[in-house]
Order: structure tokens, then C-alpha cells, then sequence
């Protein structure tokens, strides 16, 4: 049975959450195409029936996941024939430090960067609760959050060093093939990538290279998706 | 043959650097108890032989090895029947990631609060390198970049997140028993509580209880070492 994910929707189609495309290239690595379902940020009661409020959710069956975390870890453990996400009970737990040490930086560096495109690039009907919830989270307007970006970019360079550190000494976070903490990473760059024209990376960093390779993975699903050329 | 392990000594026979602390605590882990030379910022030629300039370096037999991870590494491959530091080959990627991020936090939210106290714990000798090479860095005297400590504290533990989130599911970083990750991390603190009374940790922070945990291991080694309380 085909499974299905609801995914964040932003404008033209724009599927912009980065914990969504966690959701699908996790399913991209195991293998399943799920049927795909836009929920705009008034659409929660499209997904009510998972007993919260936030994507993605995953349906497979009878089971119904939701938590992008926790869809890597019931794939991982209801599929353990199909290509490990993780490779082993040891770095799971070390690919979840990871997990949140991406969500703090993204949350702290990135969405600075971008929050006015991301506004822009939502449908009018979200609006006036995404304006009003991220206007009360940075204490000023939408507008004037970004507005240092050409400045402020430096502050998410810098905090992507761990990052880079390991792309030094080999193409993937866990070495030559793309696992789990990839995907999380891709997904802050995919989020970037579908609401904002703003160049995040300089072309001689080792992430620029490593992302180039990401986009490509499963025949370049990520760089058909809507959005801007990095 | 008994190992020897070259550390960073400051006054009073204390041993502060974070990188030497997590060599320590491996050679721990792996059941060594290897003799320890202090080595002050004056006293490179004490581990000239290892044909560079920064401890930890660790003699083992005819082998060695300088750079904390790259011990790390070096002890887990060549004695693999003892208890192992990372768990497999899919977890010591991960583990890179997070010696990465340790190092880039600790440089960049704990130096900060604590840098001036490091001079004052440092022998004289060691004073006119230790504040040139520092006040360059952070462009002000050592006196004036700890002033607001009790304000920029904050940042250091919000810092933390990643290893907070982690902590609020399972004990260790990487589940119920202790692997390099956490030494990684516990170095970080060791550096700090060495040199410095100041407190980084809330009580009520999941950190604070996995550090007290940390302490405790290898019959308290880490307690007995010269410092102050946490």
C-alpha cells in the first residue's frame, strides 16, 4: 500500500518545511515514493486526525508517525531490509545530536537570513499567523529581520564549522555514502532553497561541494522541486 | 610498557586543556593508567619529538601520537578488545562531528567567560604568550573580555542545546553507558572547572546532572583533579 506525507505548502506549490524534506529523503533512501499531501499553516485540520498539530506526518497503513525524527526511526525499524539510515544502534544516537544541534542552528542563524521571503513565498491566507507568530518570536518586523543579512550571513558560515570540518576529510557526514544527518542538513539548505533567492554559501566551501552532491542524489529529486538555484 | 601522556600544566600542577582531558579520559575508558608529563606554554621542547608544537601528545612504546582525536582513534584501533570508545564504524563519523562542534562552541561561548581566570592560573613564566596570543584574538584585554560573564553566560547555555536535548531521553550522549562523545564534552567542562569558579550550569539543567554523573566515573578521577566545584 502506497504511504502518504503531508508536507508543509507554502505558494505554487512551494514545499518549504526543512523537517518535511527530512521526511522525504528519508523515504527517498529506503526506497518509497509516498503520495504527497500540501497542508498550508490553516490547513491543521487536514492532519487532526494524527492528534497534533504539525508536519510532516507520515501514513503507512495503519500507522500513522509524526515528527521527522520519528519517521527516520520507525523507517529505520520497520524496514530494516531497505538501505540503513543510520548504520547501527551506535550512531543513532549521535545522529540525533546532530538532529537538534541543526534544528538550534537553524533556528538561530538561518531563519534570520530568510524569513521575509519565506513570508512572501506563503500563500495570503497564512499571512496574518505567520506574521504575527514569527513577529513575536524576533520582536520586530518581518521586514527589518533580514535587512542585515549581507552582514549576518557570517554568523550561519561560521556556525556551519562543524559541518565543514568533516567534508574536509570525506564526501558525506559518516563517510562515503549519504546517511540520516545528511538529509538533515539538506533539509535546512532545501528550506533556504525553496522560499529565498539569497545566497547562503560562498562557492569555495566545502558545503557549497557537499550540498552540490546532495541535490543530486535520487536523479536530482531536490533540484526538481520548486525553488531557486542555490 | 607504561604509556606517557605530555598535558597542558598551569600553576599548581593544573591541568586545564580540554583537548588533554579527553585523551585522559579515553585512556581511562580503555582501562590505562598511562604517567602524565605537564608541559606550560613555555616548554615546547618537552615534545619536540613529536615534530609539532601542541599536546596532548601520547608516547606508547614506540608509537606516537599527537592531536586528542587523533588518540581517540589510535587507542580504539589498536586495542580493540577493550571497552570500546565509539561503538562502530557508523558512530565514529558522528563522533568527529561532535569533537567538531564541541570545539567550535567551546572557542567561540565558553573562552569568553573564563579566559582571564585562565591567565590567573597559569605560571608567570607562561603570561606575556598567554596574553598577547589572546588579547589578539579577541582584540581586548583578558580582564575585559569576562566583565559581562554573568550576561553573556547565557549564550554559552543556550549553546548547549543540542547536548541538553539529547540528554532529556537517555543518561549518556550516545544511551546508557558513557562513549567518547561524552568525554568530548566533559573535557569541555574539566577546562572550565580547573581554572575558573565561575558556574556555567543552572541546577536544573539536564547538563548539570550529566556532568555530576561524568565526575563520578573512574572512581572519581575527575573530582580529585586540582579545580574547583562545579
Amino acid at each position: 500500500m502506497a504511504m502518504t506525507l503531508y508536507e508543509l505548502l507554502g505558494a505554487d506549490d512551494r514545499r518549504f518545511s526543512p523537517f518535511c524534506w527530512r521526511a522525504r529523503l528519508a523515504l527517498a533512501h529506503k526506497g518509497f515514493d509516498a503520495d504527497r499531501v500540501g497542508v498550508r499553516f490553516c490547513d491543521k485540520e487536514l492532519i487532526a486526525f494524527s492528534g497534533q498539530t504539525l508536519v510532516p506526518v507520515l501514513v503507512d497503513g495503519e500507522t500513522v508517525v509524526s515528527d521527522s525524527w520519528n519517521i527516520a526511526c520507525y523507517l529505520e525499524d520497520t524496514y530494516p531490509d531497505r538501505p540503513a539510515l543510520f548504520g547501527g544502534d551506535a550512531a543513532k544516537p549521535l545522529a540525533h545530536f546532530i538532529n537538534t544541534w541543526a534544528d538550534y542552528t537553524q533556528r538561530t542563524t538561518l531563519t534570520t537570513l530568510i524569513v521575509f521571503d519565506i513570508f512572501n513565498h506563503i500563500e495570503k491566507i497564512d499571512w496574518e499567523y505567520f506574521r504575527s507568530h514569527r513577529e513575536q518570536r524576533f520582536g520586530m518586523a518581518l521586514e527589518d529581520v533580514q535587512k542585515n543579512r549581507d552582514r549576518d550571513v557570517a554568523v550561519f558560515r561560521e556556525a556551519l564549522q562543524p559541518l565543514r570540518t568533516v567534508l574536509e576529510s570525506r564526501p558525506y557526514i559518516a563517510g562515503e555514502a549519504p546517511t540520516y544527518p545528511d538529509y538533515i542538513l539538506l533539509g535546512t539548505f532545501l528550506f533556504a532553497r525553496t522560499m529565498s533567492p539569497f545566497k547562503l554559501l560562498k562557492e569555495d566551501d566545502p558545503v557549497y561541494a557537499w550540498r552540490a552532491r546532495m541535490l543530486g542524489l535520487f536523479d536530482g529529486m531536490a533540484t526538481k522541486a520548486i525553488g531557486y538555484p542555490c
